[in-house]
């Protein structure tokens, strides 16, 4: 297995911060290793973001990158773009896979509400998470999920300085080493 | 199966729009019957979903209710609190299912980011996706596509003035009668 990287397009300064948090946050949770912002620069929100990923560990890589066109066009293996459009995930998990070479690396893209036409042509696979308006965020939780067949949340996340500790009730967490 | 009622705690106007749009998108994509704000009231989000769910079809709710712990409260079936503190919920789902009966219907409690102490105490269970800090649209649109083991995706929006033709490249639409 290779990496993943998560293309998140179209962020807008205040309006998409916290959406555009929660598409990295998710894209963490669920395996990928890397999320790329396009759209406008928002330093304070990567900034916000990369801390707070620092903080509960793991390799997860935060970049910004103005030309989206550039990382589709760049990537050179399988690229995955997740829209409501496209045909069900479900019919279509055994082609990526049978895409990916034992090291093949794959780009998954999620945007915002207004995606360019051109994209659906650059990538290999449009696929949809179902096909009603629901969020980026849901979609890609879901696709990783099941492309992972759910062990992504065995993954560790090494060096954090807070985890949790699971309880059947109230919060608690403790800082290793 | 009875229904099931998603309740999102803690809704601020303005900050939380999107997020708590989503969440509700969310829930309807993914075979909730309801969603429940509480929280601020914000009218705009309530009315603007709704015509949303209205044109795309089906018989989703979307109700507001100021006070959160009646509706904890007065909810006489199986009720969850999808938390990152709480047991992992891939191990408990068999639980769940268990403690619901033929038509036993379900509550499923998603929060912002301060949740009241006491909501661990009112649920029947605290089951985290994941222990990382993500998403509260990425937790339920998980936890409920694995309730339903993907089968929520077969489902039909009755009545719609508008449904999606699913595509390999671009988007097209219908308007179905």
């Amino acid at each position: 297995m290779g990496s993943i990287t998560v293309l998140r397009m179209g962020h807008r300064r205040g309006r998409d911060d916290r959406i555009s948090t929660h598409v990295g946050l998710t894209a963490r949770q669920f395996g990928a290793d890397r999320i790329v912002y396009s759209g406008e620069k928002d330093s304070k929100m990567l900034e916000s973001l990369r801390d707070l990923c620092e903080r509960w560990g793991g390799d997860f890589d935060v970049v910004y990158r103005e030309d989206w066109r550039t990382v589709i066009k760049d990537f050179d293996s399988v690229k995955i773009h997740l829209t409501m459009y496209g045909l069900p995930f479900q019919d279509h998990l055994d082609d990526v896979q049978s895409d990916l070479d034992a090291d093949g690396d794959m780009l998954v893209i999620v945007g915002g509400e207004k995606i360019p036409k051109d994209v659906y042509d650059l990538v290999d696979h449009n696929l949809a998470v179902g096909h009603q308006p629901h969020s980026e965020v849901g979609a890609l939780a879901v696709f990783l999920h099941d492309f992972f067949d759910g062990d992504e949340l065995g993954q560790k996340f090494e060096g954090a300085d807070i985890t949790v500790v699971p309880q059947e009730q109230g919060k608690k967490t403790e800082r290793p080493g």
